[in-house]
């Protein structure tokens, strides 16, 4: 790693940890500066504007998620033990705020999709395939699990992972915002409920395939 | 109403709107001012600081909810149909992001969550106290489903409004940063199936109080 490089990761890094806390809207050339007592300039160097800067932070952010969720995810065994390693390691991305220190701010992903869900341009573009690129690995995990014939055959999955989303939003809001302590089980609760939904039936007696 | 209450209203008025696109964060008297045409002394004269206005903003916020979500809600019959009616309502606010015309921006509450879940001060306790409300109101109603016979005697309503919560989450992000056409079927079928887990079992046989 060059000079240059490192110190691109080191602004890139601040940046992250910044943007988890005040919004990527608010990291800007100046503030950051400041924050690693570099000039402006010595800044401008790596990055030709806040937008370049707020795409590398974002692009980070994603490498970031893939290596902590869903990399180490996939190394599970196909099916559904590899389906509830996604959630679980979903799970405690947001209960990290996605950083590498417990509770250090919120999902970056989640505040972007409110920050960015109505402004085009390219961070909106990197976001929505991030968020895209998320939902189908969950319904893709979940599409192996009835290959693995752990879930029933006529699973829709994509409403699956429509709803392991949404149990992570509520989850989030539960235990930043609202600082509930029964957040984690109460999200692990509704995670059971759409499990027992995706199995195949047991008690009625053998299912057409 | 006065001339001084008209103003007032017409100035959280077009905050809200502003607010719903931008982030309270970015409502300032500044911009307000440009968009009112009106001094920012004269803007300052109903309102004493940016905290003051993103204040009554939020406070406007909450009363549209609670006329447009939670009290047609309560007209309806105790039980099921209340509950339902809740749920719709909500879907309905989230479509219209919380504003009167259609698609025009984004839930402010939930955009709030996000830039204030971890800054302390008013504007962050009144959020917490509207979404504390919010869960409230959700289990409340499913708490007299309960009562009147149509939900299950040992619901845990908490339960029942963190996910009602987390499905309304999914279906904004999926119906407004990934424009996906489904969405709302999907933030139904989801719903359908927490309904389901709500109501009695009715094949088992007759069930212990």
């Amino acid at each position: 790693m060059t000079k240059g490089s490192r110190t691109r990761r080191q602004i890139v890094d601040r940046a992250l940890t910044l943007a988890s806390h005040v919004g990527l809207e608010h990291v800007t050339l100046g503030t950051l500066a400041g924050e690693l007592e570099l000039s402006k300039s010595g800044l401008f160097a790596h990055f030709k504007s806040k937008e370049a800067l707020q795409l590398a932070v974002l692009t980070e952010a994603i490498e970031r998620f893939v290596a902590a969720v869903v990399r180490p995810a996939l190394a599970e065994p196909r099916g559904e033990p590899r389906f509830v390693a996604l959630f679980d390691r979903y799970l405690g991305w947001i209960g990290r705020g996605g950083a590498p220190s417990p509770a250090a701010g919120r999902c970056i992903f989640m505040a972007l999709s409110q920050e960015y869900d109505d402004r085009p341009g390219e961070i909106r573009d990197t976001l929505v395939r991030s968020q895209e690129d998320w939902r189908s690995a969950v319904a893709r995990a979940a599409r192996i699990a009835v290959e693995e014939k752990h879930f029933r055959a006529d699973l829709d999955v994509d409403q699956v992972a429509f709803e392991v989303v949404g149990i992570a939003m509520t989850y989030q809001q539960a235990s930043k915002l609202l600082a509930h302590p029964d957040a984690e089980r109460r999200a692990r609760s509704a995670f059971e409920a759409l499990l027992a939904r995706c199995r195949r039936p047991r008690r009625r007696g053998p299912r057409r395939a």
